[in-house]
């Protein structure tokens, strides 16, 4: 049924195919949604991306962008059919940080995080496919932006996620109406697969625990990110750090930067740097290896990015762009967060991970100091876990004024 | 010294005047921090508010307004001058909410919710005066907006709030630096005022207990509301909705309605609702005894816009709009707040306010269904008392398949 479904007009989206065989097509419709089920093997899952008919793009696309409506309907000929109606998601601010460096904030989102990027693009690909509902694995921004737009859609949501989701995201799934279904968390992979095949939900996050492969439209989401830095820089920048978890983020911003590179808007795409926890990376151990690599991962406050494994659309982004994987301790991003405060930005911990990754990569006499450089920073303040801690702000005595003063010293 | 400040060159800010005797002028420095000395009596309190050289302003203003730079950059030439560094506040999307009707969610600005329009305004009459930092008085999104702002100017920033602000909300204040500073809320204006006698902190918040005058420039920054409104629409909508507590944002939306007017790019202001927490509504019972009027407030969950005495700005808004004072019930906020949710926003209960005027509205009869309408939705959910009840979500056994099909269902 679904696969004559025709793909709204605007789309120019032709077909899928596999990231480990770009040789291997599929029809646009059904999306997969488990990886390329040809040249996957027991010890690599890859992707599928989606292609399109890049020839047919009018020439004065990225020239016309800022007339055209905001949210993904700007760019929707080179994203996915957007059968899900939208919440103007993307179009966020270029903050300068300082000379050369610039703050993509991606907590001025629907749901204050760059998660709603890819959410748009899942979420209508299972709108497209008639599924009554979506179902997500996640502790937090994936799970609150996916049950977001799945309501926007009328459609239903199960949220899959751990015991020890802060409480904050909690009542954050909850308020869209999503059944939030936390499990211990090895079996999430397996709830969230028995929810698909019993109902019929379309999943929007990923359903191979062996590596991440996710939804083959979703990542197309994030390839906005490289069409505003452009529109908005005039040129794509000398290097872009990516707080860095399962690597959809990083390979669809790679994506974005190539397409204007094989369109002729640019002539090179910007070194991407990953920046995952110190406590795991497993992009880092898979370059290290050469091979696909699980990690253990140890104790971080950074849990929006936190994965012992990733995937191939990590590999690629990183090869093919010429940058580096960066591990950053809990302290660097700390350190970072509080850098983005004075900055007047409030960042979640893990999204502090692209400022932490480029003052590492300075502070080691790395090349990238000479801008312009943009780091991403994917959400807000509120989904951290420590957000509660430590405890309320003690009241004040107002007839005592050494006291007041003290507390206005800090 | 800050009367010598010469105003960036963008700015056609030429003076302050009383908005209870337009007659009544004042330079524009320094900025009157207190209302209009000379028209205020004991029973009403007058804020100022800024004149512009409305006669400079180029013709293609709003028609070249996309090309500019986001944030209060876009408009700053009808601005008070913008001294301190921005976070590209402003600029929020218009989400259709059904045919005719629009939703401006606030939560998109750089603290997530509208007082970040002011503040980018009043922190800059706060850098221009050459203050060592800001002091306000907010349980919630003025006081850390305020923070943001002052963290990125370099100024000092000092938060007096009530005992019970929200946890989630205490943390905000603090992570942009601020000195947070609960107090007995009847103990609130005396510390404030004794703060910026004792350290000539610039007050970007109310100063005056008798009734609310605010800060001179702070209100001009809701001007932008109205220009993107008119900018995005292509025309002034029949009737803006507006969650109010002291008035300020219904003021600042009025007057830049008005500014079209008289512009000649309008032929009338929307009429304007203000939509109260009917536990106390200031303005409504002002406009029925026809003069300033305090109320007792019950309680309510709203505590964003809960006030017991309004302001001049609020009248005036009213009374040249021709709209009406609506009082909402707490629960017709959370039925606003449900339909937000399933348009995929999650919204303050204060913030619903507004949607929830248009629903009384119109289920009284009223004549605004025909649109176009717009609701404002002021901030995130992340910013209620109520976050963090009713407790966590329970853990699923995988296993219980019954069990897990039943949270499914919701």
């Amino acid at each position: 049924m679904t696969s004559q479904l025709p793909a709204p007009a605007e789309s120019l989206a032709t077909g899928q195919r596999s990231l480990g065989d770009p040789s291997v097509r599929y029809p646009l419709w059904p999306p997969l949604t488990e990886g390329c089920p040809v040249t996957s093997t027991d010890s690599v899952a890859y992707p599928v991306e989606v292609d399109y008919a890049y020839d047919k793009l009018p020439a004065d696309f990225f020239a016309t962008a800022a007339s055209r409506p905001r949210g993904h309907e700007r760019w929707a000929p080179l994203l996915p059919p957007l059968h899900a109606p939208g919440l103007a998601e993307g179009g966020t601010p270029l903050l300068p940080l300082e000379d050369g460096v610039w703050l993509k904030d991606e907590s001025r989102n629907p749901t204050w995080s760059h998660k709603d990027r890819l959410n748009r693009v899942a979420v209508s690909a299972a709108a497209g496919a008639g599924a009554a509902g979506v179902v997500v694995a996640s502790s937090g921004n994936h799970g609150a932006s996916a049950a977001a737009f799945a309501a926007r859609a009328g459609l239903r949501c199960a949220v899959v996620t751990s015991a020890d989701v802060p409480p904050a995201v909690d009542a954050f799934l909850r308020a869209y109406g999503a059944a939030v279904l936390p499990v211990p968390i090895e079996q999430r992979w397996s709830l969230l697969r028995r929810i698909v095949e019993r109902t019929g939900y379309h999943p929007v996050s990923n359903l191979t625990p062996a590596a991440h492969t996710g939804h083959g439209f979703g990542p197309e989401g994030y390839k906005t990110l490289a069409y505003e830095i452009f529109a908005e820089l005039g040129t794509v920048p000398r290097a872009v750090f990516v707080p860095t978890g399962y690597g959809e983020m990083l390979f669809g911003a790679w994506k974005g930067f190539a397409e204007l590179v094989r369109l002729g808007y640019a002539e090179r795409v910007p070194r991407l740097y990953p920046c995952e926890p110190a406590a795991g990376g497993p992009l880092a151990a898979t370059v290290r290896a050469g091979a696909l690599t699980h990690v253990p991962v140890g104790p971080t406050a950074a849990y929006a990015i936190a994965c012992p494994v990733g995937g191939h659309r990590g590999v690629v982004a990183l090869r093919e762009s010429g940058g580096g994987a960066l591990l950053v301790t809990d302290e660097e991003m700390a350190v970072a967060r509080a850098e983005l405060a004075r900055n007047g930005v409030w960042a979640e911990l893990s999204a502090a991970a692209g400022l932490a990754g480029l003052r590492q990569q300075v502070a080691r006499g790395g090349r990238e100091g000479d801008g312009p450089v943009v780091c991403v920073s994917t959400s807000s303040g509120f989904k951290d876990r420590d957000l509660l801690a430590p405890g309320p702000s003690a009241v004040v005595d107002p007839k005592d004024w050494a006291g007041v003063e003290r507390r206005l010293r800090g």
